[in-house]
């Protein structure tokens, strides 16, 4: 495969944002990506997007952006993985760069959630689990995910402190990003004494219903070298599923998908869990945090959390997760977050990240892990930035 | 790019399936296409589908497939396109395989359709249009066609009797295809007299809304060589697009992403429309396969039509369009079709097709062309078989 390079980014407005409709979202992130990278076209569009249907009532979503963008005749595609899908647009657009199809393609996520009200933005990602054996029944995500945090307390002897530390972080660095809806930091006892979800899990252990967009460029190292701007290249790509039920898995404490994919993309770049210098990992959840933590490896189980507390994971710790304040803080457009963690990727190797939240030691390399449902997917990539 | 091939095909049931759901409609087709091509795994899987969500409840379509395949762990991804989404499939499995990330692939595409009420689904399939400034305002797919079709007539003279020689051919071919819906001939006069939809449109001008599902695996040449059947080679592969809406559009008349993506494809193939020996085209709507095959330029505007009347599309004629029955006839479960269109030619081209619907002249070479919304996306492959 031809070497793929990230050479320009944009995000839209995040938030609950009633001024910009599903596609006009989808434009302003498209915009700022093409004008970022200084490219004067692109070959393909993929756009990761979990519902339009649901959403937004409308599919077909490739095709409308590409013709709100005003370049009706370009390849475009969706692609869907539920939460996981910006990952998976971003993984198809190293696909079609990567086989010589295409030299310049935009790998983007939109998603409009607040359209619609909470219940049925609830029932809507619920379809990421199973319908028949899951949802049937009365699962929701908060549900899912403290069945899994319960079990991995149970386990592990995890504590309300080691959650809290997560959303406390999260927040801490959110509230440096200019596009985190969330962009506050939280004490500890004000996340300990939010509403129940669904015990463990309190409101503040839940990232939010957002609405936005998400694009980056990618295109040939050739193309990369000569737009003179600062890019990242793609290492390696791993994704991986597991049974979409919860209650399947032989183990609910780890994210087996997330193991698989982060071994899969490793094992393409040639590197080994211990050389990642930060990384963007799918906190939808605060368990989910650490459950992902240790199940690529970067943590032994069960010992993800008591690190978090420890500030091993903060922006000066020994690897920082989440520096754009994760989904908790920065919010979670389902369809473009793991887009936009790529972004972040970018602007922390690349030196550009805003207001302070810059990682101190510097990193050139860096992880993303999105993931789908209960972990029924995962998708990670491995960047680093051009010397 | 590698050399890519289709080394076995699968089906489900197609129809008012009520027995089979969305998963098991999948799972058939999957076990088929694995047994058929002899492949004791596969490296990846692409699911074209255009609303799990609305259909069926079902997003995260990938991951649920994987796992009811039996394989939670594999690689797994939706593509949509709205009714272009198995194309899509296609030639996502196409790059994975081309781009040397995978050797084994299928490309696979599924639709349950029925399980709602037929409101419902004109509703669900409307949002392939745009929601905002076609389908708020009332406007549905016959009634889109419609338009094109009155276009159509006004400016070539297009006639009843050539719309109505579309559905004869297809039902014809059909009547031999074992996994068709209805799978019987018409008369001119039963679809003459047939219920008005949208003037000129009748009843039986429009594809069925269809339960089914397709699959084929696709890998590199040196494993279908060892794999010992006969196989095809993918020689091009052309996706486009073309505004969302109608009214954008400069000419009613042409399918112009049609247009685009045989022409990408035709240059990727290094071959002439002329080389083309037998199409499967996206006949939503009678109208539609005149108008595709114009637009592709197999006939010069406005002549399909009376070519069609005069024998010349079928499957003893000059250029044999659909041989399938095509979506009149054999249904239309609208993630399935663009997989189902490969299958037919894979058929074909291989001298398998059963029934007495062997196109008689043993073509060689074939092309699909998959269509998704009023024609705001197309995707078209040139397939070869292997001598």
């Amino acid at each position: 495969m031809r070497t793929v390079c990230v050479v320009g980014v944009g995000m839209s407005k995040w938030g609950e944002v009633w001024k910009r409709s599903f596609r006009q979202l989808f434009v302003d992130a498209a915009r700022n990506a093409i004008e970022e990278s200084g490219v004067d076209h692109i070959d393909s569009l993929y756009v990761g997007c979990m519902s339009g249907g649901l959403f937004a009532g409308q599919e077909h979503v490739g095709a409308i952006m590409a013709d709100y963008l005003g370049m009706p005749g370009i390849p475009a595609m969706r692609v869907e993985s539920a939460c996981a899908s910006g990952g998976m647009s971003f993984r198809a657009a190293l696909l079609d760069v990567g086989s010589g199809m295409s030299d310049i393609v935009m790998a983007a996520g939109v998603e409009k959630m607040t359209d619609i009200d909470g219940d049925e933005a609830t029932a809507a990602l619920a379809t990421a689990a199973d319908q028949e054996y899951e949802v049937f029944h009365g699962a929701t995500f908060p549900g899912l995910y403290a069945m899994m945090a319960q079990a991995h307390m149970a386990k592990h002897g995890t504590t309300r402190q080691m959650l809290t530390a997560v959303s406390v972080k999260n927040h801490h660095n959110g509230s440096m990003n200019p596009v985190a809806q969330y962009p506050f930091k939280l004490k500890p006892e004000t996340v300990e004494n939010s509403v129940m979800v669904a015990d463990p899990l309190r409101i503040l252990d839940c990232s939010p219903i957002t609405d936005g967009a998400a694009a980056v460029i990618v295109c040939t190292e050739e193309i990369a070298k000569k737009l003179g701007r600062p890019y990242l290249k793609v290492l390696g790509s791993g994704l991986a599923t597991d049974t979409i039920q919860l209650a399947q898995r032989d183990d609910m404490t780890t994210i087996k998908s997330a193991t698989l994919a982060s071994e899969r993309a490793l094992k393409m770049a040639g590197k080994k869990i211990s050389d990642i210098q930060c990384v963007e990992v799918h906190d939808c959840f605060t368990i989910a945090e650490l459950m992902v933590l240790e199940s690529v490896g970067l943590f032994e189980p069960g010992k993800a959390g008591m690190a978090t507390v420890a500030g091993e994971t903060a922006l000066d710790g020994r690897i920082p997760v989440n520096p754009s304040g994760g989904l908790k803080s920065k919010g979670h457009p389902v369809g473009a977050t793991g887009i936009a963690q790529i972004i972040e990727i970018y602007k922390q190797l690349t030196g550009q990240a805003e207001n302070g939240r810059q990682i101190t030691s510097s990193p050139t390399i860096g992880m993303t892990q999105n993931m789908g449902g209960s972990g029924a997917s995962s998708v990670v990539h491995i960047l680093e930035v051009a010397s």
